[in-house]
């Protein structure tokens, strides 16, 4: 058995998920805590890579000893969030952990992934929303978020999203399934979410850059129909800031 | 005519509000942020004093030359938050700007004030909540919620609230009245408002340690009428942490 972690972490100070050489990411401070707790190495294997300042409300983990499948320990799970959580840094923690059998993966195993992506709609910025919203400061308007909207409808179903896309990225089968896509505003904010069964690299935050160019009227909400039927018609819209982005549900 | 700003700040880097020599404050900011704009020194004087890592989402101040009760100036007030928040630090934002008379007093003319406590109630400590809740990590149940707001609402009213400041504290008058006060909770965060036409040093943050100590069951609910019917009767509660603490409304 190894375990299965939920973890939260704010990720401004963080150059993202996935471990890189001589740089800070959550994986690696996970790693540390682990070792602080349990007094040996440990893999760590996520659900997901985020990017540097993307933040998550509900990451996954797995955590079992270095290169093998299982945690040689026998503890009660209930006692391991508290445990982690005061080993780590006080902008991420561990939120809730359980047994799980060898064979589960915590990234392969994955059926549905939900991304948030917070926009603070407000002529001066909000410093409580410093590095946790993209700051937009030209009026969105009713019917412009209509026009959000009715083109975030078209994200859902199964699409070629090429052209959603990093250029770069090497993912070869660029078809995914969008179970839901929604736009609401609460306050200053416009919260755009999207449920899938997996996305492509920088897809969530080329969704909301393309959703902001539907809202200030650069592009049509038939554009984006366009560019899923046909994904080399055009280019879609500009990569919305990091800061936005959270991952607010994992489904297995 | 000089002007009246309405300002927001994230207090986590500063130590308070009020200019203290060689420290971060909230209005040394203001002053370089006004002295960058218009080019000449700057007179700041806020609604308030507030301590080291208190926040505020609605602070009030006045702006005129050094020295003088006016601003020799001639300007649209609405382009004022804009250039103004474009000098000052991210975690400082000037929402609102208007052109008050030269005797209004930013301090004298307070009618009320309200404070919000936050309360961050999970076992596990929120990463999106560091600095800016303060973390009880004991459940607060629904009975221990009536409690404290049963305790709040003896706060309401004209009192001699004595047994509420700090010690040290040099007011000559401890008598406030307290126009309202209550407790709720909302998901993981139990909220404690109060609003009254003035308040002595240190005394929301004993007021919500008092209330913490009364959810606990430290304390009963009579102690805190007891204390304010005769404030050399006992001592209150401890003084909760600066983080949990915002000023929200000041009214003129």
């Amino acid at each position: 058995m190894k375990l299965f972690l939920t973890i939260g972490y704010l990720g401004t100070n963080y150059c993202g998920y996935q471990v890189q050489p001589g740089k800070p990411t959550v994986q690696k401070a996970l790693n540390e805590a682990a070792k602080a707790l349990f007094g040996f190495d440990c893999d760590v294997v996520g659900c997901s890579r985020t990017d540097s300042g993307v933040h998550a409300t509900c990451f996954c983990a797995t955590l079992s000893e270095k290169g093998k499948e299982s945690l040689p320990l026998k503890m009660d799970a209930s006692k391991v969030p508290l445990a982690l959580s005061a080993h780590l840094p006080r902008d991420i923690a561990v939120y809730d952990a359980k047994w799980v059998e060898d064979d589960f993966h915590a990234r392969y195993d994955v059926k549905e992934k939900e991304y948030l992506y917070r926009i603070c709609n407000r002529a001066v910025r909000d410093p409580f929303e410093e590095g946790r919203a993209c700051h937009v400061p030209v009026p969105i308007g009713d019917d412009d978020l209509a026009r959000m909207k009715e083109a975030a409808a078209y994200f859902v179903g199964k699409h070629d999203f090429s052209a959603f896309r990093a250029v770069g990225s090497k993912e070869t089968d660029p078809v995914r399934t969008v179970f839901s896509a929604s736009v609401e505003r609460k306050g200053d904010l416009v919260l755009f979410r999207v449920a899938a069964n997996g996305f492509l690299y920088h897809m969530v935050r080329i969704m909301a850059g393309t959703l902001l160019e539907v809202a200030s009227g650069k592009r049509t909400t038939e554009s984006v129909k366009t560019l899923l039927e046909d994904p080399t018609s055009g280019t879609a819209g500009m990569t919305a800031p990091a800061e936005g982005l959270y991952l607010v549900r994992v489904t297995y």
